[in-house]
């Protein structure tokens, strides 16, 4: 059988490397006689591995010194709660609504204090559209004595992100960057915390990535369960039981992909040139369509049209034919979405904008 | 590289068959061009996979139609918290300790509310040994208007096990199955709640099976985040985000495994008698002992002593040098434990025997 190209948000593709090597140790690790998931998380072997993949992911996005990263469970929807029952201490936060999961957060957040919702893109003058682009944030938006700012880095089902970050002054930026994590070169030290769920830029889901800041560690509400505290993680190395621990040796695999081919600023100019050689033709399409403020384009997730939904169905269905598939945009969006991660090959790319062109040849 | 026999608590073996498909099915599963980590959780060709683990599971465990399976992250630690947030009505609940992680759970459950310890066997009279037995439960010492009682159905760190369940009356009984889930025969009827994390008998961690009463969904309090609330998992059939997707299809592989050799009755057996070569050695043995109650026997995790430490450090040695590996016992216990899962092979239980009978000549 031969392997498609995955346009799929998430879980999304994992570099064909990584699966092989992944399959070369799927009876034994090294000399270990075990598959990694067979190991105990307190042994050294494992260990071993999970160390090193703590390791490259601090050099991969340089973090400094006095930040923690920890591998958590429960995906970015855990950290939606553990953000708020570990941070709130003034029992206030502002959030920036771009997108249905910066809704979502800001909505837990709710749950346990104030939450200010300094900015939305929800709704877009002059269309039906919702979220096609990032707002202007100034430092005079935000609350001087909030607990945190949120910000999505990537909006997944939209397609936009922040090309560039907000001044927050001394209030603590928060970061959800599921979807582009590694994907670009981002500078921790402007950041209170960052979290990202695994399976988008990473590896296998189960995993969630937390880079925190250590003065944020052990501030928690006194009703935060045991399995949602900071602190208890950072306390333990991320072990306060067992984590997802094959989910972590996938993600190291990735990791020394990522990093054997240069690292984040090599795969960054990668991702820029594939997402241009979609949104160049895009932009010259008489047929495709994108409704995403030009400036705030994501490099991760390519959203567009065509004429009608009917044409887009047709699109969506011959393009699977031919070996590119989930291409289908979010139900409450339509359209197509292209999820164009770390993973998806340049070649990827240049296959699906031939299959448009001539796609487009075929039904003008 | 041979594979070795593996005892450890867990995460722990997998049976070789299940690997060897998981192997061949690496690059591309079926005819989808792609990994199964690579699916889309939402995608139709994961939901088959998903709902036929589902499927599997209810028809292992015989689970009745008033019973919902969830397949959740977090491990049984984040039980501990889901327990009480969820099920605290009149803020009161039973604890029976029975080891370290019985303790754990009463500790967090106590954060929420009243919690009685209706009995534990953490002292054991006339020696310095803790939890060596199941302590004798009877109806009348349960707290009449308690939101449940929670039980550990086997202690892996001490090697005891309940052979038979408690009468609670109208109180429903919540279990900790983590360590003999699937691995003897359990009358769901009899649970209110039981739930249990992958790594021991099911597949690899970053997956807690939850089988929960209908009638104990919905009545989280306030308080309870919504990563942590039983209905919200429900009401989405496991899926309001992003499910820990590839260490579930590998549990899907164990059940299958499980299932075409006969189910839990088949597998409850083998136990019974593997669990047997290793007792039936012990109490013969004038080398080795063990200190766990005999009726109170765990099938799953046997503990056992020689003369003093530095014999035990000397037979974990030379028991991983001949391929027998993992057998050191819990550090606050000593000696050593011989885990011994549904995925260990009775011939890894006849070489330990031979081996332990070698080691006893040698050093007697």
């Amino acid at each position: 059988m031969e392997r498609v190209f995955n346009f799929s948000a998430g879980p999304a593709m994992i570099p064909e490397p990584v699966l092989q090597k992944a399959q070369s140790e799927m009876l034994a690790f090294g000399n270990t006689g075990m598959n990694v998931m067979e190991m105990s998380h307190r042994s050294k072997m494992y260990l071993e591995i999970f160390d090193e993949t703590a390791a490259l992911l601090r050099k991969l996005m340089n973090v400094p010194n006095n930040y923690k990263v920890l591998f958590l469970q429960g995906g970015a929807t855990a950290q939606f709660s553990m953000v708020p029952l570990n941070l709130y201490k003034n029992m206030k936060s502002d959030y920036v609504v771009t997108g249905e999961f910066a809704k979502k957060a800001a909505a837990e957040a709710k749950r346990y204090g104030e939450v200010n919702i300094v900015a939305s893109s929800e709704k877009v003058e002059g269309s039906d559209a919702k979220f096609t682009y990032i707002p202007q944030l100034m430092p005079e938006m935000f609350t001087k004595d909030a607990d945190y700012v949120h910000i999505t880095t990537n909006n997944t089902i939209y397609g936009t992100r922040f090309t560039e970050l907000p001044n927050t002054g001394n209030v603590p930026l928060v970061a959800d960057a599921s979807s582009n994590i590694l994907s670009e070169v981002f500078d921790i030290n402007k950041f209170g915390l960052i979290y990202a769920g695994a399976q988008k830029n990473v590896g296998p889901s189960g995993v969630t990535i937390v880079i925190i800041r250590d003065d944020l560690i052990g501030n928690q509400l006194d009703i935060t369960p045991a399995c949602l505290n900071y602190k208890i993680f950072a306390d333990a190395d991320s072990m306060p039981n067992t984590p997802s621990t094959y989910s972590i040796y996938v993600a190291g695999l990735v990791f020394k992909w990522l990093d054997e081919m240069g690292g984040v600023p090599v795969i960054q100019k990668i991702n820029e040139e594939k997402a241009a050689l979609l949104y160049n033709y895009l932009d010259d399409s008489s047929l495709f369509t994108t409704n995403v403020n030009k400036k705030d384009r994501s490099l991760m997730n390519v959203t567009f049209f065509s004429k009608d939904a009917d044409m887009d169905d047709k699109f969506v269905k011959e393009a699977a034919k031919a070996g590119l598939v989930n291409l289908k945009g979010y139900r409450s969006v339509g359209g197509m979405r292209a999820s164009i991660y770390n993973a998806m090959p340049t070649n990827g790319l240049k296959t699906l904008v031939e299959f448009m062109k001539k796609f487009e040849i075929e039904n003008k």
